[in-house]
């Protein structure tokens, strides 16, 4: 198997740890390496480096190229950025020339998942159906009414067995967009609905020939940049053509309209996609001091509970008497927010680009 | 009149703000300038800077001449801390020669007066009995039962009338040490005690009188150093006895103990002493914005409210639904503590000392 490790994402919600210029998956928050490091570390048992490949937008190809210096793992640079279709499409004539048959895991740089060891049995699991030509997708069992994310139906008439321990496979009914809290709090009462990972795997075949029949504007555009993959003249054409390419989600192109088999795994392997900082505290609650306040950095400690610090600018961090704050400290800017309101900490990555 | 302000404190309270090399009184913490400045700007309509002598440790000395840098004010240097008694006794030597007979008004660096009018007015009506021969202090009315200062009770069998409006002249009948909340209860409430402001006014020739009285061993250590003043070893004889000087309080040694006339005179000027962060954002109230924030520096602000924010760093503070707390940013420190309990960052101050 191959992999796409997709490291696009801007990064407002780390704010102001992570910045335009270095988003979430370029930061150690989950650990003491970067969540790209970690990404390609987790499907290492699966999928070896050198089966890797990365795609990030122009801005981020040097902080990518650092961290990666060493390993044979591959950076593909977008020009611009012109959503998944777009991208995966790139990745998929490169990886096509390295099999076109062997299925590809497309995966974000930015998730977090607890047990790798399943998470690798399923990427295992799913290689059988994406070389049988399926499109297989990871989906996972909620447990909270989440308005923030994109949900798959299962179809329960076609369910196809457990896989293992308390993974199953389905057929996929349908794909349904953010709901509001209202369908959402119905979707988790069902047990019919997952969360969509934004975890796929295909092969590169058959999401170029999808893209032929779904998307032909962008086939089109890729069928030029294909061509010219060899030629010494690539790295033009691929800036001249990319931008012209139509902006649409992999979901919303593909994985909606296709007539092929859609398979999804339900499965519990502690999926997180980090979204804020108060998610990330709750991740690592096992990793706090016995007032359950997590550390990072040098910080003194009085009389206070259940607080995330993040320093990075080297400075001596203190705190007294305070209780579920945010504080993150960095060379130019610090933030110090109610963790509850950690979603609301874009507003200040926004003022940050208004000012400049 | 001549002025000797005491600049000497060690400053604990303000950290990260104050620190060893930079306490309260050299921080613009209750205006544009520093504490310092206000107070001889405050004194200026009785006193001119021409006779302002200003008393500082030696590791201050720096800091002090770069801040009165162009001005005529007179630095005196401490060789090293030995409490108020010899402090004002090595100051009088040098006015006395301005004046033996001439009124010097005794105050600290790092008060606050809201009313300086007043203040100026009660400093004028000190002069008289002080030229007399008498120690005149400065008593303020209390409004809280608090234990972290001492009291004057005034003699309420002599009162000697108003000065202007509510100002009135006492003589003192004893000085209190700080009480405990029992007793400071109790002298709120009985109209017979006063905060002693650490403020006083003598003239040079009644101070080291009283001390050849009641502290002849500090009074033989400053004859030798007077002998010198005008010599060229003048520093050398100072910086040999100085340290052998006993340390006493001005107002152990010689206040609690003299049998002059001692007068206090009690009045409302808006007086603080600015003890912590706290009680500096009381002072600074009416400055807040419209939700009581008291913002100093670059501070974006989202939903949070009666927080002190102090920036010296230069960065871009962001709070983001916090309420209640005291945010000290310094180039190599960071503080975040609940502003209710400023009064114990002088842990962190210790903690920073104890380190290096």
């Amino acid at each position: 198997m191959n992999a796409l490790v997709m490291a696009g994402g801007s990064g407002t919600r780390f704010w102001p740890a992570s910045r335009e210029s270095l988003p979430k998956q370029f930061l150690c928050i989950t650990g003491n390496r970067s969540m790209l490091e970690e990404t390609i570390a987790r499907i290492g048992p699966t999928i070896p480096e050198s089966r890797v490949a990365v795609v990030v937008g122009k801005i981020h190809e040097g902080v990518t190229r650092q961290i990666l210096d060493g390993t044979p793992v591959r950076v593909l640079v977008e020009p611009t950025g012109r959503n998944t279709a777009a991208c995966i499409g790139l990745a998929a004539l490169h990886l096509r020339r390295q099999g076109a048959g062997e299925p590809v895991v497309v995966l974000p740089a930015d998730h977090f998942i607890a047990r790798s060891d399943l998470f690798n049995e399923i990427l295992a699991s799913a290689a059988g159906p994406a070389r049988e030509g399926a499109i297989v997708t990871i989906g996972i069992e909620p447990t909270r009414p989440e308005t923030g994310y994109g949900y798959i139906r299962v179809d329960s008439r076609a369910d196809l067995g457990r896989l293992s321990g308390s993974t199953f496979l389905h057929r996929v009914d349908s794909f349904v967009e953010k709901p509001d809290l209202e369908r959402a709090i119905q979707y988790l009462g069902s047990g019919e609905y997952l969360w969509n990972s934004g975890i796929f795997v295909f092969t590169p075949e058959v999401i170029l020939s999808e893209i032929s029949t779904h998307l032909p504007v962008l086939a089109e555009g890729l069928a030029e940049i294909d061509e010219a993959i060899d030629r010494p003249d690539y790295q033009e054409v691929l800036e001249r053509v990319y931008g012209t390419l139509p902006a649409i989600s992999i979901d919303h192109g593909i994985i909606e309209k296709t007539s092929l088999p859609l398979y999804v795994i339900r499965a519990d392997f502690g999926w997180s996609d980090v979204g804020s900082w108060q998610a990330l505290y709750e991740l690592r609650e096992g990793e706090t001091d016995e007032q359950g306040n997590l550390l990072q950095g040098a910080v003194w400690v009085e009389d206070s509970r259940r607080n995330l610090v993040y320093s990075k600018s080297g400075r001596q961090v203190a705190i007294l008497g305070v209780e579920g704050l945010v504080i993150v400290d960095t060379e130019d800017m610090l933030m110090v927010a109610d963790l509850t309101r950690s979603q609301d900490v874009k507003r200040f990555a926004l003022r940050e680009r208004q000012r400049e």
